[in-house]
């Protein structure tokens, strides 16, 4: 039974804003050996210049990858299935694999399907990100505070689990929990990917160019998260496609019936909201 | 010519949130002749104490009023529309009344056919707030960095513009500017109301008690107006129906077309979304 130490040698594959962030964290606690792969070189040699992996490279590295105990992929959904087919066979048997992805139903086969027998996957998805991309924007204290899910199936042994729980206690989460697939994928579908759908509808919805100058705090919270990177949420739609739509269509039918009160002058319809909201949305002050 | 000066007698009429600030900024800075109305005496008893107001009364006081050379009305619009009614003939001639209403077309016209000859009114929206009311949460630090909004009638005269202008300057807003009825109706109803509607109904699409759990830092933003003072929020929405359900329309074309390209599987429609959005949001931050 492996055990999280700060020897335990972990390969991070992939060193954007969650990788370098997973590399920056491990080495700021003591960590020695942090190894990295990134597909561009200048990459590898920042995280190198920064202290924030020990060891790295911007090829498949057969060496650093047969003395990982761990491996975080933290890759785009696809370019993980698609680096698990080609090169999950180089996997050594007793390595314990994670991710971060943010959707899980449609990954967790695919990925558990390309790795050598005795290699166990754990999904992960730790709830935590920038605006802002790459390792340039890494940075630790995005953990604090922020939701850290364990994603397991039947296959997944409670010594492996509680090794990737181990490894979000060191990062630094302040809730680490379980979820199965299909209730992470609704629950994000919901809490993460309808928000986003929100916001990006809203900011296309008036081309008015002097908004800008008469915006307030609420339009601005709202917004925030419709600066988004396309390449990486258009892809998390569409693998959660199913559960999204149902969210969204959820989202609409408050809509509509918010409208149908205000057309028809139906005060108290619209306080029976406001006030169902605002006892809601207390309760997720209070932490 | 009336120039704002620290010795400017000014009356507040309503110690709410709004109200409160207002009196709490101008002492700040040093005004001398701060008067203030409230409904309860208690009210004006802590505004007193905390040294918010000079005078006060939770009756009509017609000796404060006659004293008054500007008188701010920090009430809800039906109360404002109301009170003006039943008092407005007991303001003195060449009094400038203003007020922070957040709507207009509808409360303009009313408000000035209860005032006697010679008395001015101009509105004005100050675009600050809070999810929290009452007195006991004035702060006048809301202002800082916030829109005030001046919307003149033909009927205003430049120098009643300028006295408020003048007076949102002392208050301490970052921008000051000035819009007729119906652009700030039109305005307010896509970057406000409508963004109220949408955390509302967010708040009220799913009741999974375990979603507190898991919720990330999207989520909360877009839902922090969520707690809403539903009394005063109904009353907005409804004085500015058309506007709001027309902005409420063009949202949820946007959220259609989202749904759409979701739905057959087309990423670059979506992808095509999320730029318009991160190029426009762009601008929102560079202030």
């Amino acid at each position: 039974m492996m055990h999280l130490h700060r020897d335990t040698r972990i390969l991070i594959v992939g060193l954007g804003l969650l990788g370098g962030s997973y590399a920056l964290a491990l080495k700021k606690k003591g960590f020695r050996c942090i190894y990295g792969f990134a597909r561009r070189q200048e990459t590898v040699d920042y995280a190198l210049e920064q202290g924030m992996i020990d060891e790295g490279s911007a090829q498949i590295d057969e060496d650093l990858i047969s003395r990982a105990e761990m491996i975080v992929f933290a890759l785009y959904p696809t370019v993980l299935v698609k680096w698990i087919r080609e090169h999950g066979h180089l996997i050594r048997p007793g390595t314990v694999v994670t991710d971060v992805t943010g959707v899980k139903a449609c990954i967790i086969d695919p990925v558990v399907r390309g790795l050598p027998e005795g290699v166990e996957f754990v999904a992960v998805h730790p709830m935590a990100g920038k605006e802002v991309g790459g390792i340039e924007n890494a940075d630790e204290t995005i953990f604090n505070g922020a939701n850290y899910i364990v994603v397991p199936t039947p296959e997944n042994t409670e010594d492996a689990l509680r090794l990737c729980e181990d490894l979000g206690a060191e990062l630094g989460f302040a809730r680490i929990s379980r979820l199965s697939p299909e209730e992470h994928d609704e629950m994000i579908a919901f809490l993460s990917q309808l928000t986003h759908c929100v916001a990006v509808s809203l900011m296309c919805a008036s081309e008015d160019e002097r908004l800008v100058q008469y915006t307030g705090d609420s339009f601005r919270d709202l917004t925030r998260i419709a600066r988004i990177n396309d390449e990486m949420w258009s892809e998390l739609f569409l693998l959660n496609k199913d559960a999204l739509l149902k969210q969204m269509d959820a989202f609409t039918a408050q809509m509509e019936k918010m409208r149908g009160y205000l057309s028809s002058d139906d005060r108290e319809g619209l306080r029976d909201m406001m006030r169902l909201s605002t006892a809601r949305r207390g309760k997720f002050d209070k932490k």
